[in-house]
């Protein structure tokens, strides 16, 4: 039989999910999400401009900035801001993030306004970017509704959901929503986004040990589109709420 | 009569002020401090290692950085990390920060160690640097407490007690921890950090609109030395918690 | 029927793919790959350090640097060293072959050396950084020969070998090896990359337009692995030849 | 009886204040002020635009900027310009000084045109920012005439004068504007911005060593007070003479 | 008698100059020039916009940028968009060249449009910037040709031809266009660029060891004067084959 | 007959030439050099440390850093230390004077120290560089005379003497000492570093209008060698006075 976890989850177990909706009080959508104990701030902001590239076109922009605290992590991280960049891997995220949010949304209907997801990791324990898409999906229709209610928008511009979840080898095993300790010590780490149509928006997998093998990809999909059945769930559930 | 206060506070009441130990989990202390709508992360982070100009010398070092995050205003402000460099405003806080708390600490008694108070705005609402000022103090004591209890360090380095607060002339009235509201429609503004021997470690008044006179000096001192009063009992509430 | 690709290549098509080795006389490796009109020169340096995270470890690094020459593409792009900073398109990139080549090292065996492979685009017509990885394989294999002959290590620190390709839906259609014209619009994209041993290193895909089916991802890692192996055809005879 | 100061002044003594106009030729003003070995050129330059946030609402703006040439100092720094950035203590004494500037103007009556201080010092021995303010207002009252006789501007947009001076309680003994020897060795430094109404513009009080009681910050006032009266009655001179 | 040249070359003796244009296919003009083992890739490229200054005056601007790969030289050197700045070397050389293809062209018959030559160095020995003048005239040449091909400008706005070679002091004697192994090793090192009316465009000579005399100054023109010649030669020949 | 010069001068005539030593009083060499209306100070700073390319090697360096106060010029520049980097007109400058001051220096006699030159100009009126490069090598003597009278030295490491001028093509006529209208407005300028041997260290020349001839080059040099031949009598006069 396999290792178990350090966590003691089911292989096919998310950590206990929470959506908390305004969670601050100046965006336009805010949402805390937690993935256990890992802990990001996704807020929504509107403005009323778009990048140069777009200007003039009646089309609007969603884009996103990623930001980790520099002590939501085991030890210190340097300030990006202090350090005067942001970091390879930053980039990396706040791209993906921007990536798959305008993949739910039809920027016409937007109009010319830019939604800007920032998401800031306050606590650190592994699925940082896959917390961050997930709760900023909800920061994000908060902000639309936002524009629905004032009557800036006349149709609501996004269609379907987007939510994501890693999936990894750990110690032989594939296991969902691979916590710090798992994400440290795994063969393969692979971060899935999905629609609630059931097709893949992204796809990243990445061989940390030795390759993985098709039938080990195969199993770490199934799994994936497991969790993030329940991540639609659990934002639904937070969006029904008050 | 004087202009009543946008929040309906007597001229010498404090906001709301809340201070909740280990908010987050990796740092040697957390604090997440309120003085009403504007709340302040403040983590403390021990490293064994001193800068360049103490190395070798037995001393230790307490710094401080400070950011916002970009939608804990109004209207979203740029990244600092995006633009690539943290702005004067910035700049200026923090070193008021780390200075504020080196005056409370006897840097021999430390060792060589480094002791960083980051300091997160999640939400603005006026005095932010004196919410941090005050909620980092908490902060420090909880990492030095770390510290003893690990036997890292013998005695106590920490003398007194630091803390901090706003006062202005608002409509011609002076007036104890300015809100946005206030502060952003003020004639002076001025933050005052204290310890609780009574003496003053900083004071920076600036005339906003017309000059101050001596008599508003004096009248604002005597509010601050009240508030500060106040948050120093709130500080030792917090650390007398479990 | 399907549509035919602008090219007039069969879906399961890579387009010509040159290897030429000793492209410049300087670097221990220097290779200059073509995947049609793709044209990338790669360079592998070796020197007698490392990072500091392995300084004292006795192992070895492989990392990657990665640009493009302003005038590499249809229109001029800013050069990165005059704006100031790499993008996160570049970050990106060279990140991902520094892990890909990793991945085929011993770095117990490399001992205490540093060899970067720098990929620089003289020519972009899609594909740019499967064609970088594909031949940095090649140069990162000159680079240990040298070090071989030189007695500088005495066993090779490489097992097996690794390569890249694209795949992607165009127009309802999986195909191999993506084109400049196929790339700006396709629907889907995926980036493959692969060891000998026919295990995954890295998978990359992303939805550009709508999302991808699980069908469809099963047919793009099909020609993948048919793509990849043609490539490592290619690593082989170029090795092979004086 | 308390120590004597280093230079042997009286506690209430300023140093030999010089202020000598039209230092160099291309500025619209240019002032050399000396308070004793401190000396720092100040000059204001006109330009027919305003930054982004005033256009087209016809008001002007002052602003200032400062540095210190490398071997100003005892030891020389580095160049800020070769290490690529402003440090925080420079951009605070230039908020500083633009703030001041800003105190004793109508930028109504200025019309939609700048006026930048630029505040360099040639050689500092303590007190560089409040002889910096106490030069610049010089140099912007020159700029202001200029503008005035050339007809460009219709009225005076000066109101009073402003000035500056640093006092610190130095070895127990409260003392009137700094030097280095004393600066680098006192328990308090404050620096005390006035207008020639006996307003204040800006107060900023800092602890060294141990914290200021409430009537040392008295004495401090007074002595400021009297210092910064024998610096309007410089200027004053300075402005007289042809 | 004097000292060989390293390659065995008369004193007076140019490298073997080779000179390809179309070498990669997007950019207007696109020439790979060799000065022996000195191999750098000019494209010219054509943009409808000239820099601010010029805006709405007529005129177009031609303007350099100059990069090294990493690996072009016989140790590896930072890549500098890495570093994130142009490195002093870098700026004069691209300076240098901007300034000497200005001096061939009409920028009133340009019109309003910029030509930007990129200067990239992919294997270096010695020279790089005589060769890069050299060759980015004819790449610049080859952009006005498809201006004028297409009928976006009337008439050729270049006048004359310009060329550019170095000479030097090597062990005493002077020679003609300096690889690496004499560069690394001369007392004077001299850059000469000459239109070709025999006029001088540019004398930029350093005296590495001993300071020079006036007639080795003299003896090095004349060489320059030769070299330069035999350089438009290659030049016409290049322009003059298909 | 030709142009007469702006200032009337004779076209063989420098600008009236001071160079007042101890400027400022920090600095081992502080020199305060004027041409005319251009005024630069220059500090010598002694270091006792070197660059990492020559620790350990027993020699010592002698750099320069180059600046223009903003308002030292026409109209306001902007502050490079604000732009965050310096520009490559500035990397040039203080690239040359310190090639041309280590030109007549013996570093191993220096031991391992660094002097830096820091020129910065005051005030501009053309000819800042060769200004700069005679007024800094005063203050190089000043700081070595510093090291041999503490004793630090044992014997002088400078031998001869340099000084620079620039000189240019007026309207038709080659004059010595090119003033701001000149340079402005001229065709060729050359800038000349000279050793007091009569040998050339630097030549850099420029055509801005027509390419220059020969004969002009020759008539430009004889202007430069008497220009230089009075610079190093000012600075002699300048080393011998008190």
């Amino acid at each position: 039989m396999s290792d178990p976890r350090p966590s003691g989850r089911q292989a096919d177990q998310l950590r206990e999910v929470r959506i908390e909706r305004a969670f601050t009080r100046h965006a336009e959508g805010s949402v805390l999400v937690s993935f256990g104990e890992t802990r990001v701030l996704c807020t929504a902001s509107v403005e009323n401009r778009v990048p140069g590239f777009l200007r003039g076109k009646g089309e609007g922009w969603v884009t996103a900035e990623y930001g980790m605290l520099p002590r939501s992590t085991h030890t210190r991280n340097d300030r990006e801001a202090a350090r005067g960049k942001q970091g390879g891997r930053t980039l990396e995220i706040q791209r993906l993030i921007g990536r798959t949010l305008r993949a739910c949304i039809d920027r016409g209907a937007l109009g010319e306004r830019t939604i800007t997801l920032d998401c800031d990791v306050l606590q650190a324990d592994g699925g940082t970017r896959t917390a961050a898409i997930t709760g900023a999906y909800v920061a994000l229709v908060d902000a639309v509704n936002f524009l629905l209610k004032r009557g800036d928008i006349k149709r609501n511009p996004i269609f379907g959901a987007v939510a994501a979840v890693s999936v990894g080898v750990y110690r032989g095993t594939p296991v969902l929503d691979l916590d710090y300790a798992e994400d440290s010590d795994c063969d393969t780490d692979m971060n899935v986004v999905m629609n609630d149509g059931g097709g893949f928006i992204e796809l990243q997998g990445t061989a940390e040990g030795h390759a993985f093998r098709r039938d080990e990809l195969d199993a770490l999909l199934l799994l994936a589109e497991k969790g993030i059945k329940d991540l639609f769930a659990a934002q639904q559930a937070a969006l029904a709420s008050a």
